[in-house]
């Protein structure tokens, strides 16, 4: 996905969020604005806004001195998320359909989205998705990959949203490949919170290599590529993948809520829309 | 009131919403991004908003030659007031305090603010403001000064709100000076539109001589800045004229919906509250 108008100002407003939970001190703040401000003008429409993303976040923690701002709430998110591990894991158990409840509450944890400006309250946000209806709902493709393949690349998304994907995970008879990110960007998921949360149990986790808050191919490892581009399966979680993903040409099925009403729109739903997308899909 | 770090994003997305009012040029409103963020760097904290908005819709005028962007959307906005004229004015006199009722259809009028990010609908917005509690109501002194002075300077805002300035002046005896701005500026209201309204039949109109979206006294003319010193009551209403006068050293009654919750911090209220305000009341 490339980037849009309405993605400029977005830019500046990450930039003042996260520069805040940064530093206290106003004057790096304002000369990160004003960095980052000089700094649009020579974003391509063309380049994804995680790319953007990146530069910004590189940005900040070079001015403030701050390379994990989103560190301690990460921590809190997870903490939330697997104090609700037992009861998400009673819901699964108790539903007609295990699968589909694992996918509804793996979107659900992708609501633990520090990068967007948007409240949220995990518990509701679990409870209103269970019963949402789906915007797109790919589900029988879905399905039927899951038949077709034995292996799957899963692509993850927000650290408190791993433990939501780990329920879904651990649905899948599947040989599973879990990937992170690099190093902490926004509030993503690396490593070491991928493994605190058990990940490590059920799938091979790999980092993508990239330091962007999205998955864009030219920006990842060699290794994450040639594993990408040979995985029998992909699911990918979030907007971040999404926008880096979503012209690569292979099938790919993303999980994510719309959060942003610009990916919205290029996804083909409205704001806070559920979605359940395949693309390429030769079955 | 000073600028704020939350003015810097508000800039962008003001600059993006206006310029995409002034031309479908994307190419355009790209370059008008780049060249705000640019300019950013150069905007002293210690300058009014309405002094960086003023250079944002003067380079928004270069960049798309449209110098007035807003004025079919301002013509409507007036059209649809003066339609609900004569159902305000029987509001007001159904009422058991004419007065204060007026008070407050003139706030309802200052809704009519397309500088913001914000839907308005007039008619549900009149009633709901007609039943609101002010969060700040110095009625008392309000009254009080209009008893001790024949002369009042009424510093308008919004052209579509006029015309709810214009169902106050008719309840004021007093002799009025409406105050517009020099030229179309967002959608302020400028000489032509006053006269339209009717005002010339009830005040004085006279234009501060500013190109800004608000009172900034030293981008006014000396004419203005001589009556404005000199006049024993003034009427300011709406944010952008309270950014510009909120620290002049003379008394001021402020008229005024929070649409902008920096705005609404500054005064101490919510956002969305409706004030009446008075500063440097010597009685």
């Amino acid at each position: 996905m490339k980037t849009y108008l309405d993605c400029f100002p977005c830019f500046m407003q990450q930039t003042l969020r996260a520069a805040r939970i940064s530093t206290n001190d106003e004057t790096k703040i304002k000369k990160l604005l004003d960095e980052v401000g000089m700094m649009l003008k020579d974003i391509p429409m063309e380049s994804t806004p995680p790319e953007t993303g990146e530069i910004i976040y590189k940005k900040i923690a070079e001015i403030t001195g701050n390379n994990d701002p989103y560190k301690k709430i990460k921590g809190q998110n997870i903490e939330e998320g697997l104090k609700l591990y037992p009861k998400l894991k009673e819901i699964v158990k108790n539903s007609d359909d295990r699968l589909l409840t694992a996918v509804r509450l793996a979107i659900a944890g992708n609501v633990i989205d520090l990068g967007m400006d948007k409240e949220f309250n995990i518990v509701k946000d679990v409870k209103k998705i269970l019963k949402q209806d789906f915007a797109i709902f790919d589900y029988e493709q879905f399905k039927r990959h899951l038949d077709l393949h034995d292996e799957i690349l899963y692509i993850g998304d927000n650290a408190g949203e791993t433990v939501f994907d780990k329920i879904l995970i651990e649905e899948l008879p599947h040989s599973v490949t879990y990937v992170v990110r690099e190093i902490p960007i926004i509030n993503d998921v690396t490593i070491e919170e991928a493994k605190y949360i058990g990940i490590d149990k059920l799938a091979k986790i790999i980092s993508s290599g990239t330091t962007a808050p999205g998955t864009i191919l030219r920006l990842c490892n060699d290794d994450f590529i040639k594993k990408f581009n040979n995985a029998s399966m992909v699911i990918s979680k979030g907007q971040g993948n999404y926008e880096g993903l979503s012209d690569v040409n292979r099938s790919i099925f993303f999980l994510l809520k719309a959060k942003c009403p610009i990916i919205a729109r290029h996804i083909g739903v409205k704001e806070n829309d559920i979605v359940l997308k395949g693309i390429n899909l030769n079955v």
